[in-house]
């Protein structure tokens, strides 16, 4: 089974010129779903990880089934507003304008080895923000890894100080 | 051990006098996960489930892990313009104004067993949106379950031809 099969590229989405990679095929089989989470696993250094970080909001669905299968707490990394309490934020640039991300100040406990989790590693941007808020919580990141990794826009360039791993790379 | 204990409450959010049931704590704790997922699991009707829909975001959270568990496909139910691929739509009314969900067209074969989740059941509004979705795309729903039911919202009521199942109701 190769997991590139469940991809689906979608012409001109979000706008025109853009081949989207769409996950969502891969989501509707639970023997994909469940090798991806065996290849994430496998490639994992053998360290303890307490806690999970999944980036909102297609991060989510398999940040919570590392976290389950590694025994460890799941955390949500959300846009502004959505996390009801005091938060640690990072602002990022996008191609235009900016954005946030936030995380609970309280969910990392000093010295906790933290695994981050994306669906997709494109300039990196989002990923750099959320290894900024693991730390200023204290965090030390284990891996950052990916379900897809678009190489040709050099996201991993942006994280290159972190072990970073993904199971499908477009090149 | 109590799921309850938990849930924390953050009064005053997302606006002055509602008090917030924050379901993070929860999923900091891998054995409460694994608590929760045990419940749901046995909250279930012995039927096969093809298919898990979560509903954006806080809803992917324990899909996935139902998904998982199940041996069924994840489909995740989103806000518009966020799904490539062609979608069904569902218009649904809020306290103030109207808000849309989307579900991938080709996500759910006719006849298929389908459990909906999400986080919180409230005044169920994105929870009967979300079953028009499942039965467009001609799913048939076996069980609507929730983490958190606040019962004095009556969100239940506006699913009731439904199996609904909630593992903490605050009445």
């Amino acid at each position: 089974m190769e997991l590139e099969s469940f991809i689906r590229d979608v012409q001109d989405f979000p706008k025109k010129g853009v081949s989207y990679k769409d996950i969502t095929p891969l989501l509707l089989d639970p023997k994909a779903m469940q090798l991806a989470v065996g290849m994430f696993i496998d490639n994992l250094p053998h360290t303890n990880i307490d806690k999970v970080v999944g980036i909102e909001s297609r991060g989510f669905f398999f940040a919570t089934l590392l976290a389950d299968k590694l025994n460890a707490g799941f955390i949500p990394v959300r846009k502004p507003g959505k996390l009801p309490h005091r938060t640690h934020s990072e602002n990022y640039e996008l191609e235009y304008g900016s954005d946030t991300l936030e995380i609970h100040e309280d969910a990392i406990k000093k010295g906790e080895k933290i695994l981050l989790h994306d669906d997709v590693l494109a300039t990196g941007g989002t990923a750099a923000a959320t290894c900024k808020l693991i730390e200023k919580c204290g965090g030390e990141i284990v891996q950052c890894n990916f379900l897809v990794e678009l190489g040709f826009l050099k996201g991993a360039d942006r994280i290159s100080k972190y072990d970073v791993s993904s199971l499908i790379k477009y090149s």
